[in-house]
């Protein structure tokens, strides 16, 4: 664990001294937004699956990979050194002999840190570790005044620029909208710049074509030093199989600069269940390991040691019209049981989110998204995109719930440390101080914890009906329109280093004036 | 375990064959409508205690009982019975020597089956049974249509049918919404009756008066015989403590008729953590604790044996503004606490629902209500009041809330039966049938689990934006306020004897015809 983060969030098995200090400071980091580097968890995981059933799983993964096998497509380097390995190539497709993959990915390190330029920020990847970064990959952009359009570099900024001032968003995270103004072989240059230069927190590179990965490691190499990164993490990237059963050239290129240069890649499955996967649990449970399994072996036959995290994306379809669906049951399961799998494997696992197929932040939009995130949080998972503004299945990026999102996290902060036993959390000085039939209110005890008794909500709305009327009548939503408006009036950026800047503008310009523009 | 339930939740235990026709029975209950009996947890619990903090806790609630006491307020017998029993008593202050309670409380059976008029639809209350209820107590109901207003009995019988008709609501509840178009004193005459002639799901019983829960109790002679509900319990009603640490004789008074009639009471201290209970979780539980063991330890002495549930209201306040708040993390914790320790005392749990605060059906009160909902599942709620409903508190029942925590519980039946890892579960099959890089929407293993696949959601619209588009850009709250009209459109009642329909309509006469009108 990182000194950072020591201490703020295991207090219930921190000395009490030890813990009325952190409960101090924690009241201090809601009230100042200063970031809470990210969650250490305090509570048991839900298992799902028996030893037995981990068992079956790994098994019949293992057949997958020895029978069927994985294609390396159009990626000759990967087929070469899983030949050299071992590994049975006929054409593209990869056949491993049992066991071969496990060995393959024990090399992988079962955590890691993330860099980030504020060391302050740095994130744990890994054992009882949570952080959360923002929402990924949305070509459209949701907010209540102009409603849906498609994303810009401004939305993508503004995105950047809400992540960083929250305190209980951990990470930057990557392309948390497609900026469709821009280029696309030039836009994952402003998409870096905007996470180095708009934030401090730690973030995610490029991966839609190899020499836009290698730009954000010279990017890297800028803002961190060329050494230092070859010795630290300082990029976590997102590698997404074509499932079922495929790695593409395109994610295999990607991920081979990254791995080479020290830096962590997100292996996931992203399978909606029934069109990618079988329609059950057990059987996409089963894919998502062999392809993990596969993916992970390429990335550490590129670099022994490279970090890698055990993804799974996987949410459900509506048989009748072949719809994604989100905040399922069947998604739930999956993501338990994934995490059971990833632990198995001593790896870091990524779920999960704030997931929802709802058009806008409503209702739906919300009941689906707490039922991805509880799941995401009890289910152990280390790395956890989309954990705000995911709308629409993904397709749209929501400046509100973006906002909606937030406060939930914070929550779990709270949910996750568990139950404080300390003498102070026993509270016996409190009942020798109330009659029965009396109140609590003024006794202290309740002075004494008063500031940091109950996690505040920022979007909730507790008054009297008569209150709530008389200020407008506003859902949640509407409240979360006024509090993004207010957060980006009052951002300020993060210092940086003016040489570096400079530096970092300057490789972009040359990038930029060194090819036309292009649309793919 | 009820014979009408086995099989269809416990699904990963049970032989591929059976699997497969509880599999088809399920598709079957979810197209007709037929209600499932109740939830058979096939999950693990999230246990937030240690071994060493339930014994912590166990200890101060019995300093809690030794020193301080429990008021019986203005109830003479209960005196007499707890003396008797060994209790020191002043005045109205009842101490319990360490151990005395939980040696009294040790007749109150882990579990019971709460009987309806119709067999199949039985309850298991305790083990792994999850039983949901409606919303409890309200004086306001809310539409879209016609906002918010005072309840009536046409409400009431309304939210009895809408729970009739759904099949993952398996209790017809209590005082779902309170009807104050009808006096106070004759009122529990018509709420019961309600439930006893438009659903034939089990019921609660009135606790207003001694003389409202006797009777709920001649009526419940009435339907199902006298003799019949000295051997069977056949009504389950809510007990409240006057928290801190306070029984008073209306609650008293009417346990003690439930008690001598063999019916089951929900022992619940209803506690705002911060004003009725100290800040903390551990001082909260603890006084839980301690007013559920001196409730039932009444309850027993009254008739060892009496069928009581271990039950928990707890949830916290803004310190801002002394609003109560709903789906907290604190609260949360608090489920899952308690919930061991119900366990602990080897009795059934109630806690938990679809709770929040906010006044309208939209993001927060969904979000609340899923951070309460998933809690409650995994806290190893045997019995959930609020299961649907809830709204501003407690303080409206909302018809478009109802539906859309309705489909809520639906989910919740397909969580909790865990993964099936039979055969088909596995779906090996289906990996020989599908290529790397092709689809399983067609494979022979896909259109086998087709119908039951996942959970159909009834609320949810999954489609593309432009088609939510065409069909009016309806919310979640929009959608719910058809799905209600409809199921009020097609309600139909079922059947009764005539014979007791005609008895139970003269019993209310009469008891009506023998006072006056009152408001108290």
């Amino acid at each position: 664990m990182s000194d950072a983060a020591d201490g703020l969030i295991t207090q219930t098995e921190a000395p009490a001294g030890r813990r009325g200090r952190d409960a101090r400071r924690a009241a201090r980091v809601q009230r100042s937004g200063v970031s809470i580097p990210y969650i250490s968890r305090n509570l048991p995981l839900t298992e799902v699956l028996s030893e037995e059933a981990m068992q079956i799983i790994e098994h019949n993964a293992e057949t997958l990979l020895e029978e069927i096998g994985i294609e390396f497509r159009d990626y000759p380097r990967a087929l070469e050194l899983l030949r050299g390995a071992g590994a049975d190539i006929k054409g593209e497709r990869v056949r491993f002999p049992r066991g071969l993959a496990r060995k393959l990915i024990s090399t992988a390190p079962s955590q890691y840190i993330q860099h980030a330029r504020n060391p302050e920020r740095n994130v744990q990847i890994g054992g009882n570790a949570t952080v959360f970064a923002p929402n990924y990959g949305s070509p459209f952009v949701h907010d209540l005044d102009k409603g849906r359009r498609y994303g810009t570099i401004e939305d993508f900024r503004n995105f950047v620029k809400m992540a960083y001032a929250n305190p209980y968003i951990h990470h930057s995270g990557g392309t948390v909208c497609e900026p469709v103004d821009l280029p696309v072989n030039k836009r994952h240059l402003e998409m870096v710049y905007a996470h180095m230069r708009l934030s401090d927190k730690p973030f995610m590179g490029s991966v839609t074509a190899p020499e836009r990965a290698q730009d954000t490691v010279d990017m890297a190499k800028i803002l961190f030093g060329a050494d230092y990164i070859q010795q630290n993490t300082v990029c976590t990237s997102l590698i997404n199989a074509n499932s079922p059963m495929v790695w593409d050239n395109t994610m295999l290129g990607a991920a081979d600069i990254y791995a080479q240069n020290n830096q962590a890649c997100i292996i996931t499955p992203f399978i909606l269940s029934g069109a990618m996967s079988p329609v059950t649990v057990a059987g996409t449970l089963t894919q998502v390991l062999a392809e993990v399994l596969a993916g992970i072996s390429f990335l550490q036959l590129v670099r022994p040691g490279a970090p890698a995290i055990f993804g799974t994306f996987v949410s459900t379809l509506s048989m009748q019209s072949g719809a994604p669906t989100f905040g399922t049951p069947e998604a739930a399961l999956a993501i338990y049981g994934a995490g059971q799998l990833a632990r198995r494997m001593k790896l870091p696992f990524r779920s999960g989110g704030s997931l929802c197929a709802s058009k806008i932040p409503d209702a739906q939009a919300a009941y689906e998204s707490a039922q991805t995130l509880l799941p995401t949080l009890f289910g152990g998972a280390n790395f956890v995109l989309h954990a705000a503004g995911w709308l629409e299945g993904g397709l749209s990026a929501s400046y509100e719930k973006f906002v909606m999102d937030f406060d939930q996290l914070g929550a779990m902060h709270v949910l996750a440390k568990g139950v404080d036993m300390s003498e102070n959390g026993q509270a016996m000085d409190a009942f020798h101080q109330v009659e029965p039939g009396g109140h609590f209110l003024g006794c202290a005890h309740t002075q004494a914890n008063f500031e940091t008794a109950f996690y505040r909500s920022t979007v909730a709305d507790n008054n009297s009906v008569e209150q709530w009327e008389a200020e407008g009548r506003q859902d949640a939503a509407q409240r979360a329109n006024k509090i993004w408006k207010k957060t980006l009036a009052d951002y300020e950026a993060p210092a940086i280093d003016p040489g570096i800047d400079e530096a970092l503008r300057d490789f972009i310009e040359r990038k930029k004036a060194s090819m036309p523009d292009a649309s793919y």
